[in-house]
C-alpha cells in the first residue's frame, strides 16, 4: 500500500512559514497497517496523537467466552482487526494499540444499503448480516485517515478524527434504503454479560446521545457519546436484544422499535434510514466523553463544528506531522524511515486523552473530576511501558509525560485501594500483570527533572503503594525479602520487579533528600538476591519455609515462578544492579557466555506454546523480544566489558523483529513499548534502569537524527559510516570531544548538542 | 401507641420567640402508623417534610416476580412495611408514601449480634437470617422519629433524618460480635435482575461511599450514598451474590470478601464488625444523592456534621411542627386532630427533594444538572395528585408547588420524548396510569397566579405534550375526537382524562391570552361527548369504525374501556363541565338519582376483586373512594341544586374512609392525594376542576381552622355548631357578609379573611 496523499501541499502557510528549512512529509512514512497481522495487535484506523478516539475497522471481535470457557481465538482480536480477515463488521471508536488483553470497541457504526440487517452476520457468510466483504486493494491506512470500500453494498467508508471526535464519511450508491447502523452491543473481548447498561436519546432528526456501561477488563466502565449526522435521517429504529431479565414495566405500552427517542437496556442496536443519490456522502460525527453525554456534545461542538472532511483529515495529519518532526532522521532507505516513523506513531498513541474539553472526566471513585492544570490521560499498560515508553516520553514528550504522572496521582487519590495504577484504563484498575511500576515512572520523571507537581506527595504515594501488604505477596516480600511461591504465584517475577521498583523509589527519595525512605527502599532493592539459586545459577522460586521449590525447569514459562518469561530470561532482570548480578552469576565472562547462549540456543516449541504473549515470531534463540521482561538484556553486555556484543546483537534484533508490512511486529506492540525499544535502539542508546538518568550506549541504525526538545534545544545523533555491516562503535564524540563511556546522561542530551558515533565493521 | 415525646419543651428559644401565641405541639397528633395496615401503603419511619430520605423499617419486600410471573403478594409491600408482620428485615432509606406500584427500598441497614448472617432469612424463621422479630409494644413511630426494639439480638434501633441524611442510632448489648449490615441487594418490588450495578468504596475505617443502579419501575435509576459510622469498625467484609455472568477478570487475584475497600458487582451485601459494651450506642449517618457519591458526602457534611441524635430528632420534629402550623385547627376530639395532622403529614411527604445541597441532580438525560433558582423535586404521582394534592399545595405550599412546576419543566427539557412527566421518580418516567396531567398542575398554578417562571414556555410544553400522537391513543384522539378501544385500551378513561387535561390547557392559554391555543384545546375539552352512549346513559368505549363496543358491563372494571374504575364511576369524569355532563345524562334530577344509586347500590365482589387498587375497604356502594377517579364526584350534587347531598355524603365519606390506627386508610394514600381529599373536605371545600380558581363548597368537619398563608395573610374557617349530626350548611358568611354561592374563589382565600359556616342538622 502506498500513500497517495501529498501532505506537504496541504500544509497551511503559517505552518510552512514557521519552518526555516524544507520539511519532509513524515506522515507518508507512517504505515498503520504494520502490526495488524498476527501478533502486533495494532489497528489501522484513524486517531490523532494521544487522542481519545481511535476510530478503526473491526474485522471481528469474538466473544471472550465460548461455552462458558475462555475462548482462545478472541486473543487475535485485541485491536479488533486482523489483516487476514476478509470482512469488516464496522467501525468502532475505541481501540487499544498493541495490548495482549483487551476491552473497548465501543459504538460500532456500519453503513449498509438494501434490506435492513441488524445482526453482524458471520465472517464466512458476510451477506448474512450487516458486515461487508472488503479487499486490501481498496484500503488506505494513513496516520489520521482510513479508507476502505465495502464491497457488499458498494459504499466507500472514510474515517478521520480529532482528539475526541471521530468523523465518518460514507459515499453511498443511489438507494431509498440506505442505512447507518449503530451497534451498542458490539465490543472487543465481548461476551454476554459485558454490557451492563446502555441509554440513548434521539434528541432530534440528526443528533443522538447516550452511554454504554460495561463490565469487562474495565470492571465499571462507562463511555458517553454524542452522534451527529450531516443529513437528517428519514426514519430510525432499534432492537433490544436484552434477555428476559430486563424489566420493561409500563414501557411495554410503547413500540420502542420504531422512531422512539428514549431507549435503555443491556443490548441495543439502532439504525437510521436515508434516501441517497448516487455518490451522495453522508457524514457522521461521533464524539466521546468519559464524563457525560453533555460532555460528549460539548466536545463535538468545540472540536468539530463543521462538516469538511478533508479539512479535518488535514488537521489530523498536520497534528501527526508536528509530533513526528520531533525526531528528523536521515536514513538510506524508505523501509528504515517507515519503521522509524511508524514506531514513532505507535509510541504517540497511548496513553490516551481522558477528559472533556472542559477538563471533566470520571475518576476511579466514579465521580466526575476536573483536571486542573493538566491533561488527564488513561490507558497505562505499565508493566510494558515503564521500561522504555515513558523514558522515551521524558525525552521527547516531557510535558505530556508530566501530565501522565499527574493522571496517575489523580488515580491514586480517587481509589480506595491506596494504590497507584498497575494497568489502568477508563477510570478502572484492571490489575493486569505484576509489580507496581507506576513508581518507576514517577522516579524516572523526578530524577530527570520532569516533575512539575508535588514530588513529596508523589513519593508518599509510591511508598503507600509499595506498602500494601494485601497486594500480590507484598506482605511476604516485606517480611521475608521474597515472595514465596506457595503464597503467591509468579513469585520470582514479583520479587525481581518489586526489588527494581523499590530501587526506583529509593532513587526518587534520594533526589528529594528523604533519606528515611531511601534507606528502607534501597534495602528492599537488594531482595533480588533472595531468589537467586547459586546451585543452578538461576533465579528460582522459594517457598515460605525458605527452601527453593524442588521441581524447576529454567526453560519453561509455565508454573515455574515466572510470568510470561522463563528463568533464563527473568534471571537477568536486575536492571538496577547489573554489576552485582554479574558477580552473583559468576563474573563477567561467565555472564557474557550465559547471554550468548540465551541468544543462540534452541528453544523447543513446547516451552512457550501455551503462553499467548510469546510466539516463535518474537523469539531469537531463547531470548524473547516479543515480550517485555528481556528488553534490557542485550544492553547488559556493556557491563561485561564486551559492548560490541550489545552493538551487534541490538542490530540483529532490530533486523529480526521489526519489519514493514502488516506482519512487521514480532509481538504485541504493548501500547508502544516495542516501538519505544526500536526508537531508542535505533538512535543508539537505551534506558536499562528507568529511575537512573543514564542510558546505555548501543549501535545507532540510522545515519543521522535531530531530536528537537521541548526546551528548544536540539540534540543531534550522527552515525558516521553505519550500515548493516558497520554496526560497531569505533569512536564516540560528544559535542566534538571524544567520549569514552558506554553510558550517556539524560541531562547531557537535554542540554542540546551532538553525539557522533563513528561506526566500523570491526569491534 | 402514644407519643411520649414532649416536643414543646424542646423548641429552642428562637422558635418560641417567633411565636406570639402559645402553640400546641402538633407533632403529637401525627401518627405515621396510620395506613400501614392493609391498603394504605404508608410507612412508619422517619422523614422530614418533602425530604429526600425516607428511613423506615421494611418488614418484607418480596420479589416482583415469582417463577417468572407477577407475584401478587408483592403489592402489599409497596412501602416495605405491613403492620401485621412479626419481623423487621432492616431499615432502608427510600420509600414511596401510599403508592399502588413500587420501587426504592435502597440501602438496607441492619444491626445484629452474634454469628454473622448475611442473608435476611424468612418471616417464618427470623433466626434463619439477619432479620429480627419485633413487637408493636416496643415500637414508637412519630413524625421524624422511629424507634423499635429488635428482639432477636436485644438491640434498640432509633431513626431520624435531615432532608438528605438518615441518622440511625443502635443501642447494642455487650458483644465482641456486633455487626452492622449494609444490604445493597435489598429493594422494594425487587427481583433478580433489578440490580444493574453497585459500586462501593470503603474510604477509611468509618466512611463508605458508592451507588446502586437499578432497572425497575424507574428504568435507569441510580442512587448514590455516603455512610459514616460514629465509631470505627474493627473489620469489614462483603459477599458478592452476582451470578456467573459478572466478569471478574484479574480482580480474582484478591480476596474481596475480607477488608477489601473497592467493590463492584450486581449483588453485594456488606457487614461491619464492632466490639460493643452493654448499651453502647453506635450511630450511622447515611446520606443520599441523586448526582454522585461526592454529592452524598457533601450532603452528609453540610446537613449533619455532628453526632447528636436527640438534636437531629428535635430539628426534624421542629421542621414538621413548622409545616403543620400552616393549618391550626380546633376540633372536639383527639381523633379528629390525629386524622387531620396525619393527613397533613402525609401530604407533606411527596414530591421529594431531588438535588444535593449545591443544587446538583441527575436529569432524565442522565446528565448532572444544577437547579438554578428552584428546589428540584421528584416523585410525581400525577394521575393521583393533580386532583387535590397540588391544588392543596397552591394554597398552603405555593413556593414549593412552584418549584415542583419548575422540576416538571426541567424534566420536559431533559427528555427526548417531548413529554411533561406522567408518573416520574428519580429522573425516570415510569408511565404509570393514563393522561398527561402535568398540564393540569401547570394550569392550576398559572390560573391561581402561582407561576414564577416562563409561563409561555410552560404552555408550549403543555401543547407539545398533548400533541404526541404516539402517546397512548393521542393520535386517534386528535383525529377522531376519541380514543378507539380497538387501538388503545382503557380508551374511555383516556378520552375523558385527555378532554379534562385539554380544558386545563385552554384555561392556561386564556390566562396568557394565547387564543390560538385556547381555541384548539377548548374544542378538544369537549371530546368527552364523543364517548357518551345515550342509549345506556354511560360513557362507553367506541371502536375505530365509530360504533360503540358491543359487550359492555358498566359495573365491571376490567376490559370495559376504563382503568381502575367502572363506567358508573368514570362516566362522571367531566370535572370541567358538570352542567353539560348533567344535561347529557338527563338533567339534574336524573343525575342526582344516578349519584344516589352510586352511593347506595350494592356492588358484588366479582366486579373489583381482580383490581389491586380497589378493595372493599375503599368502597361505599358502588362509589370507589379508595381510588382516585371519583374523588370529585360527591361534590357534583352542588350542580344538581342539591348541595345538601354533597354535604351529608362528604361527611359520610370522611367518617367511613378515614380512621386512626394502622388500618385507618381505605385505600392507597397515593402520595398524599387521599389525604389531600380529606383535608380539603374537612375544611369545607374542594377543587373539582383544577385549572379553575373555584372550589366547590362542602361541609367542614372541624370547628375552626386558621390557614396561615405564605403571603402572610391568614384565612380562617369557622364551622359553627358543626357535629356528626349538624352536617348541613345553613348559612355562609365571607368576611362577615352573607355568601350565597356554593363555590369560593382561590383569590378570595389568599386575600385572607374568614369564612363562617353556620351548620345545622337540617338542610
Amino acid at each position: 500500500m502506498k500513500s497517495k496523499f501529498p501532505l506537504i501541499i496541504l500544509l497551511p502557510c503559517s505552518f510552512a512559514a514557521a519552518q526555516t528549512r524544507p520539511v519532509d512529509n513524515l506522515v507518508q512514512y507512517v504505515k498503520p497497517i504494520i502490526g495488524t497481522q498476527r501478533m502486533g495487535h495494532t489497528y489501522p484506523g484513524a486517531t490523532v496523537p494521544f487522542g481519545m478516539v481511535q476510530l478503526s475497522p473491526d474485522t471481528d471481535t469474538l466473544s471472550y467466552e465460548q461455552n462458558g470457557a475462555y475462548n482462545k481465538d478472541v486473543y487475535k482480536y485485541c485491536a479488533g482487526y486482523q489483516y487476514d480477515d476478509k470482512t469488516i463488521v464496522g467501525f468502532s471508536h475505541t481501540h487499544f494499540s498493541g495490548t495482549g488483553h483487551s476491552d473497548l470497541g465501543d459504538f460500532l457504526i456500519m453503513p449498509t444499503v438494501g434490506a435492513l440487517q441488524l445482526n453482524p452476520g458471520t465472517a464466512d457468510k458476510p451477506l448474512s448480516g450487516y458486515r461487508s466483504a472488503f479487499s486490501h486493494s481498496n484500503e488506505v491506512a494513513e496516520a489520521g485517515y482510513y479508507k476502505v470500500k465495502l464491497d457488499d453494498d458498494h459504499i466507500t467508508a472514510e474515517l478521520t478524527a480529532t482528539a475526541r471526535v471521530g468523523l465518518h464519511q460514507y459515499t453511498f450508491p443511489a438507494s431509498d434504503k440506505s442505512h447507518i447502523i449503530l451497534d451498542l452491543m458490539h465490543g472487543i473481548y465481548n461476551y454476554d454479560a459485558k454490557n451492563v447498561w446502555t441509554y440513548v436519546q434521539v434528541v432530534n432528526d440528526s443528533l443522538v446521545t447516550g452511554y454504554r456501561q460495561t463490565n469487562g477488563w474495565g470492571r465499571t466502565r462507562t463511555v458517553y457519546f454524542a452522534m451527529s449526522f450531516s443529513k437528517p435521517f428519514k426514519h430510525y429504529g432499534s432492537k433490544d436484544y436484552s434477555d428476559k431479565q430486563v424489566y420493561r414495566g409500563f414501557w411495554r405500552k410503547f413500540n420502542q422499535e420504531d422512531n422512539f427517542p428514549e431507549l435503555a437496556g443491556k443490548k441495543l442496536r439502532m439504525y437510521f434510514d436515508f434516501d441517497t443519490r448516487q455518490d451522495e456522502k453522508i457524514l457522521v460525527k461521533f464524539a466521546l466523553s468519559p464524563a457525560s453525554s453533555a460532555g460528549a456534545l460539548l466536545n463535538l461542538r468545540t472540536e468539530l463544528p463543521g462538516w469538511d472532511f478533508e479539512q479535518v483529515k488535514q488537521q489530523a495529519q498536520q497534528a501527526w506531522q508536528h509530533e513526528l518532526e520531533k525526531i528528523m532522521i536521515t536514513a538510506k532507505d524508505t523501509e528504515a524511515k517507515e519503521n522509524f516513523y511508524t514506531s514513532l506513531y505507535h509510541t504517540f498513541i497511548n496513553p490516551t486523552t481522558y477528559m472533556d474539553v472542559d477538563g471533566n472526566y470520571k475518576g476511579l471513585d466514579q465521580n466526575v473530576h476536573k483536571a486542573e492544570g493538566f491533561t488527564n490521560y488513561t490507558t497505562f499498560s505499565l508493566w510494558d511501558t515503564y521500561r522504555a515508553l515513558h523514558p522515551f516520553f521524558n525525552l521527547v514528550q516531557p510535558k505530556r509525560n508530566a501530565d501522565m504522572m499527574q493522571s496517575m496521582l489523580a488515580h491514586f487519590n480517587q481509589t480506595a485501594l491506596h494504590m497507584l495504577p498497575v494497568w489502568s484504563h477508563y477510570a478502572n484498575e484492571n490489575w493486569c500483570m505484576t509489580g507496581y511500576h507506576s513508581v518507576s515512572l514517577l522516579a524516572d520523571a523526578v530524577v530527570k527533572g520532569n516533575a512539575p507537581f508535588d514530588v513529596n506527595k508523589a513519593l508518599d504515594a509510591c511508598v503507600t503503594t509499595a506498602s500494601n501488604r494485601w497486594f500480590e505477596g507484598v506482605g511476604y516480600y516485606i517480611d521475608k525479602g521474597y515472595v514465596p511461591e506457595d503464597k503467591s504465584g509468579a513469585s520470582v517475577s514479583k520479587t525481581l520487579e518489586y526489588a527494581y521498583d523499590d530501587w526506583a523509589i529509593a532513587q526518587m527519595a534520594k533526589k528529594l533528600n528523604r533519606m528515611d525512605v531511601y534507606n528502607t527502599f534501597i534495602k528492599r532493592a537488594g531482595y533480588y538476591k533472595n531468589v537467586f539459586d547459586a546451585s543452578t545459577g538461576f533465579m528460582r522460586p522459594r517457598l515460605s519455609d525458605g527452601s527453593f521449590k524442588k521441581e524447576f525447569d529454567p526453560l519453561d514459562t509455565e508454573g515455574q515462578g515466572f510470568i510470561e518469561g522463563n528463568a533464563w530470561n527473568y534471571s537477568l532482570y536486575v536492571p538496577q544492579a547489573p554489576d552485582s548480578l554479574i558477580a552473583m552469576m559468576g563474573g563477567r565472562k561467565r555472564f557474557a557466555a550465559h547471554l550468548d547462549s540465551l541468544f543462540t540456543m534452541e528453544l523447543p516449541d513446547k516451552y512457550f506454546e501455551h503462553t499467548e504473549d510469546i510466539t516463535r515470531d518474537g523469539i531469537i534463540g531463547n531470548y524473547v523480544h516479543g515480550n517485555e521482561p528481556s528488553h534490557h538484556v542485550v544492553y547488559l553486555y556493556n557491563w561485561t566489558g564486551m559492548p560490541w556484543k550489545t552493538q551487534e546483537r541490538v542490530r540483529m534484533i532490530l533486523k529480526h523483529q521489526y519489519h514493514t508490512g502488516p506482519a512487521g511486529l514480532g509481538g504485541n506492540d504493548d501500547c508502544g513499548q516495542m516501538s519505544a525499544w526500536y526508537l531508542f535502539s535505533t538512535l543508539g542508546f537505551y534506558p536499562v534502569a528507568p529511575g537512573s538518568d543514564e542510558y546505555a550506549i548501543g549501535s545507532p541504525a540510522i545515519d543521522k537524527a535531530v531530536i528537537t526538545l521541548e526546551n528548544g534545544n536540539t540534540f543531534t545523533i550522527e552515525a558516521q559510516n553505519q550500515g548493516d555491516n558497520n554496526v560497531y562503535v569505533k569512536q564516540l564524540l560528544l559535542n566534538g570531544v571524544p567520549y569514552n563511556k558506554y553510558t550517556i546522561r539524560h541531562a547531557d542530551i537535554v542540554k542540546g548538542g551532538k553525539l557522533v558515533f563513528v561506526m566500523s565493521n570491526k569491534h
